[in-house]
């Protein structure tokens, strides 16, 4: 019976490893947004479901939706504390805090989609977006574009610098800040209570995001003048991870976790692209009066302006800053020709 | 001594259980590309190295060159014989064997690659893409995006329809077909050899990528004109799967398998989009008389009407191809819209 002991001792021994290499990692992640903002919240959901397939259940993640944890813009310090494990979010939002995380998700008058996920993936711009984010003890990796996002809806037409004057738009964050530059009185206004603000004219113009999440708050109902973007020409989502976490992890599900994030960012991106063009068929078949417009040259060279002199007094603050404004302006220089040759040109002519 | 017998039978019983699903799958892949053919190869390679990662070992997929397997146009035989479990290449090559084939790579005057990663994954795209290659018993998906392609080297200045007929061009395939239609002398040479009969003046002109692949093939060095791209303005790649050896992958290697391929065909993408800017920004410095040019209005209207003659002739031989051509044609007509109020406009102003 002696021969029985050892096969038993040794088959358990060797199921007991097998056993540990099957543990089941549960984590859980806040989203800033609402369970049916598609496709930002699909992103974060796709993500977690990839997870789990790639890795046969094994890695599970709970995706808590922002009326749950009532956080939306608390992501980034619930993931640094520990409270969740992961966030997906939007950087800028993070501005106050820590104003060198701002470049990373869009900047007005900045890198395109397919220009930033080079930036991100093969120019070091993911490695300084680690850089920065190491000091909240964070992981941070893209989570998805939105494209190029539309410059607002206005009840009136647009056509010189005075027009601007005084309007009452809402416009948040650092566009808003080059819109104040302008002299537009920029308001903040909860997003339940925006369209009933601008029906009422308590505001002339607000931004929102592009057709494909504009189309459920019904601007285009009330605001017939659609203006083209400038401001956020790929805003990227950012997901992120608490770092303890992340090193607990077996290297497998770490490579897993990392797949199913960037797969489901370029995805958002994708889907966002096509849910766009539908929104904006739609939009357009239902109200035909309503006018794409692209603000003037006059008007433009005015953003452009106050733009980089908010962008140089923010860099005078905080070298950190500084070093990824360059960073990404450098690489815009070179790929912005290539866009041209390319997308650009070929887009002429062809619409 | 039962219970310990009991124990043994069911221990073993376990551990044969988990060593089935530790079980390595060992595939192999066939490429049209040489191995140092970047971004392509780069596309397939990443692709089995992260196949492997995701799966933990268990996925093992052994990439041949063109150098290795001789057959660089013969991967879709290759698939669909099981000589290869699977293969990297690109589905226009499959034009003679079956038409309807052709579309889902690149079409002149046709979808952009945001636009056309659209079709595939949110618009139907990729199940027409799957139908027309379930009579070959293989499976197919994207497998990385050139972008746009340029028109190609031109040793003299191309002013006038004129000026192209009886020029002396290597351009392969579909586009060639269009510019023969236009009194071009299109003719076919190894790539080996297109340096030395450009150089030579055996060919007035060629096309072959842009500039990530250009630069290595030395044609700059010899040919001023630049032109921007019409015929290719996607090119994507396809990953060819032998139906039988993907069935009998357990369910989460199929799933690591097309989120490997996914994954790597949208970094091939952004790779090239990166090598692109690069190598234009080498070109240039080395050869600042190059100069970038765009086929006149009235030369690019004269291919559009070539390009669909042509596709009026295949579509009416073959209704499949007909089918593909006119989603293709529905989508982009829907989606371009959007591409104009985002991408182009938003270019326009910042270039």
């Amino acid at each position: 019976m002696k021969l029985n002991f050892r096969i038993l001792f040794l088959t358990l021994l060797l199921a007991s490893s097998l056993f540990a290499s099957q543990k089941v990692y549960k984590l859980n992640l806040a989203t800033t947004w609402g369970p049916t903002l598609s496709p930002l919240f699909d992103a974060a959901k796709n993500m977690a479901v990839l997870a789990e397939e790639l890795s046969n259940g094994r890695l599970q993640i709970k995706v808590d939706a922002a009326n749950k944890h009532k956080s939306p813009l608390g992501i980034l310090d619930m993931v640094k504390g520990g409270q969740y494990d992961l966030g997906h979010t939007a950087s800028y939002y993070w501005k106050g805090k820590d104003i060198a995380t701002l470049p990373f998700t869009s900047m007005p008058f900045g890198l395109t989609a397919p220009e930033q996920y080079a930036w991100f993936y093969y120019a070091g711009g993911l490695e300084l977006m680690q850089k920065v984010y190491a000091k909240h003890k964070v992981l941070s990796f893209p989570g998805g574009s939105t494209g190029v996002q539309m410059g607002g809806w206005f009840k009136k037409e647009i056509k010189s610098l005075d027009d601007l004057k005084g309007l009452k738009m809402r416009i948040p964050g650092f566009a808003g800040e080059i819109m104040a530059k302008l002299g537009v009185q920029v308001t903040n206004i909860a997003p339940g209570e925006l369209y009933t603000a601008l029906d009422r004219n308590s505001i002339d113009a607000l931004e929102w995001v592009g057709p494909s999440m504009d189309i459920k708050m019904g601007f285009h109902k009330i605001a017939p003048y659609y203006y083209t973007g400038w401001h956020e020409p790929a805003s990227e989502m950012q997901f992120l991870v608490n770092k303890r976490t992340f090193d607990k992890l077996p290297k497998d599900l770490q490579k897993i976790l990392i797949t199913a994030m960037r797969l489901s960012a370029y995805d958002m991106y994708v889907q966002n692209y096509d849910m766009n063009a539908t929104a904006w068929q739609e939009m357009k078949k239902e109200y035909p009066n309503i006018q794409v417009k692209t603000f003037s040259k006059e008007i433009m060279d005015a953003m452009k302006k106050a733009n980089q002199e908010l962008r140089d007094e923010m860099s005078k603050k905080s070298p950190e800053l500084k070093e990824v404004l360059d960073h990404q302006d450098a690489y815009m220089k070179k790929i912005r020709e290539w866009s041209k040759m390319s997308d650009y040109l070929y887009l002429k002519d062809n619409i």
